[in-house]
């Protein structure tokens, strides 16, 4: 593949210009050269901005091995973490095999570790009593809560399954490779251990052997998904503009955000980029939301959510703008059959594609919602695939950090998700916290 | 059980109470006399007012009596529906069994004609290729086009597997009794039919045959499910003194919306309650968005998304307020596990339960929130069971008519769903739409 080929296309329909909107994308475009030069706040977490321009066989052949051993022994698969340590891996695996609810091979991927429901994980362990397992547990500092509560449990279930040796084999620990409980134990114990690097935070570590070890687990074509990140990349590193389209695309936000702006919803009519929703979400809320700033990320899917959520974006308060996900058509689809009886009404469809009519929805809903007030991006992929899922889940990750320069915060760091864990530890009696 | 058991408990925690709190509440309390006198906007639907005070006994046993046939004869149990002829299904299933992805028991109930993927269905169809398989086509008009799609591809897949009198026993159509394409269709073809009352709309719909059909066929007492919604509706109705938590409810997001807020967050603990978020987002989005007005509905699933969408809430712009749903401790629960080696640093949590430690996480949040400037309202529930369910979708309906109504909309109708429906219905070549 060419650069040329990973240009994302991007347009946006504004009901109304904002006047400011050129100054803001000069801004950016300021804020471009600073974040390439490594001159923003947050410095010492950019690693993510080079890291699939680096080289990275011998990590990526390492995590194929694995994952070929464990698709060849597991029937399960058990991921524990949370945050950017489960959001990555999961959106990567729906979007390029198949929404959750039919996801069904062997080895079946099983997410842990990433709430504290005692129901969950009861039926978590109940599922994979029968069967072959292996657990990823995935924390940089091998501390989070939620991830070392379900490690704790996993590994009880494993001890009453496996002798000491054969129990080693089928853990893998994802974690900073100098410190902290995860490395220890996996030093102890004998697991094998995957690094994330201290400069890549939760959010931005899809492409590292967080996200890269359960998607090769579940069939993905993690060096194409890498090589789409790497041609990407390649054009917004190479200059402003080769990044025209992130700096536009956070300029719009920020824009909108500073006219009154209050929420974005990214908006997508295939089931299978649900997670990626969420993903998004993290990225974009937990970079932006802080100092009492940034646009609230609501993520939806159409054109189920029209049938819940339509009517407010159409006709609600003038604060929210929407980004659409455009994919090309489907080839391999199915189409709608002709039948006997016309009283539904859908004979003008019969013959046609899903695929056909799904776009003719997105066209439809966007053109609604921009009649309606609402700012409309849209991002275009010619097709899903790994490596177009690893150019656009790159190019969210750096127009976000534009777009929270553009809003003045360290895009970088999440000081108030301190906060209600000082408070949990304070309840629970947490030594040092009381 | 009697009324009082049906009480909820819910409290408010106002960083800053409102100065005009009192007056919404009054302003509240005079539409609560107009709701029950039925003098509101969007009067004609009404219908789900009264409707678990009604005597339902021959429907409910004979949707029971469907359902123990399905249950003993299918595999598949597919249900074609969008907006709320499918969430409020879906909320029931997963809150009462198992969230989705622990949902595999026979018969499956999967979900069809809520988008319009290709893909989607494509697999769907090929996941009931072998197996005993069910339809239950749900639209009161039964020409929604996601619904009315996805049945023209079932019935295909039907008419492949069975002759075309075992196919008519395989079909149940819910729908208007006396008009629309799926009552024609039941009375060409010899379906089943159950009724949706044309007087109670799509997100009010769950305590019909709507939501009954499926709940059963997946085990749901419906019974206990209508029983807790009939105490709570009960109360509410009884007197303004009987429904204070309900009026009072639509008077903290009434003063919060006038005092600038924008957003309100429905926050869950609990992986099995994600479904009854996106419920509660399609009543209140779709009930209040309109003339520019409205909080816009979004919902978490915490601890999950305290590490996405957390930092956000905790530190973002001063215009959302928090609504948690809270449960009485599980009783039966796992605990955190002794371990050899503490470096994980969770030993003072060894021996607890997780539904303690999840308890003590919502407690902190909710703190946390409060502190960074989100009022919080917390809606408690004893226990998660058929009856309480039932109670706590009719409060959040009634509610949500209330709270709407003081917005000064009709709560009833969708009028802003049309717009991309007419937009699409042209682009698409429909007759008539040129």
């Amino acid at each position: 593949m060419t650069d040329s080929e990973f240009s994302l296309q991007l347009d946006v329909e504004w009901p109304k210009i904002p006047g400011n909107l050129a100054d803001v994308e000069n801004e950016i475009t300021g804020w471009y050269e600073k974040l390439l030069a490594g001159k923003v706040p947050g410095k010492d977490f950019l690693g993510w901005l080079n890291w699939p321009l680096e080289k990275h066989e011998a990590l990526l052949d390492n995590i194929n091995t694995m994952a070929s051993e464990i698709q060849e022994e597991a029937d399960y698969f058990v991921s524990a973490g949370i945050g950017g340590s489960y959001l990555g891996a999961r959106t990567v695996i729906e979007a390029l095999k198949a929404p959750e609810v039919f996801l069904n091979e062997k080895p079946r991927v099983l997410w842990a570790g990433h709430n504290i429901s005692g129901s969950y994980h009861k039926t978590l362990l109940e599922k994979i009593e029968d069967g072959s397992v292996y657990i990823n547990a995935i924390s940089k500092s091998g501390t989070t809560t939620e991830t070392a509560i379900a490690f704790r449990l996993l590994r009880e279930k494993l001890k009453e399954k496996y002798s000491s040796s054969e129990m080693a084999r089928r853990i893998i620990v994802t974690t900073s490779s100098d410190r902290g409980a995860l490395i220890e134990a996996a030093q102890e114990n004998g697991y094998r251990s995957l690094e994330i690097p201290d400069n890549i935070g939760g959010r931005f570590s899809v492409f590292t052997a967080v996200g890269l070890l359960p998607a090769a687990v579940a069939g993905v074509d993690i060096k194409e998904l890498l090589a789409g990140a790497r041609a990407m990349a390649d054009r917004l590193n190479s200059s402003s503009d080769g990044a025209r389209e992130a700096i536009h695309y956070a300029a719009t936000r920020n824009a909108f955000y500073r006219n009154g702006g209050r929420l974005e919803i990214l908006a997508s009519f295939y089931p299978e980029l649900s997670s990626l929703g969420k993903w998004w979400q993290q990225l974009f809320g937990e970079s932006e939301g802080k100092d009492g700033k940034g646009l609230y990320p609501a993520a939806v899917n159409f054109s189920t959510d029209l049938h819940s959520l339509g009517q407010y974006i159409q006709e609600g308060p003038p604060d929210r703008m929407e980004t659409f996900l455009c994919l090309g058509e489907e080839t391999d689809t199915i189409k709608v059959p002709h039948s006997s009886s016309s009283s539904d009404g859908l004979d003008y469809l019969a013959g046609r594609t899903l695929s056909e009519i799904n776009s003719q929805a997105l066209i439809a809903t966007r053109s609604a919602h921009v009649s309606g007030g609402v700012p409309a991006v849209s991002i275009h992929l010619p097709r899903l695939n790994s490596a177009w899922l690893g150019a656009l889940l790159y190019f969210f990750q750096f127009s976000c950090a534009l777009s929270a320069l553009g809003l003045g915060v360290n895009p970088f760091n999440q000081p108030g998700v301190e906060a209600y864990k000082t408070n949990m530890y304070r309840l629970l009696g947490k030594p040092g916290f009381n």
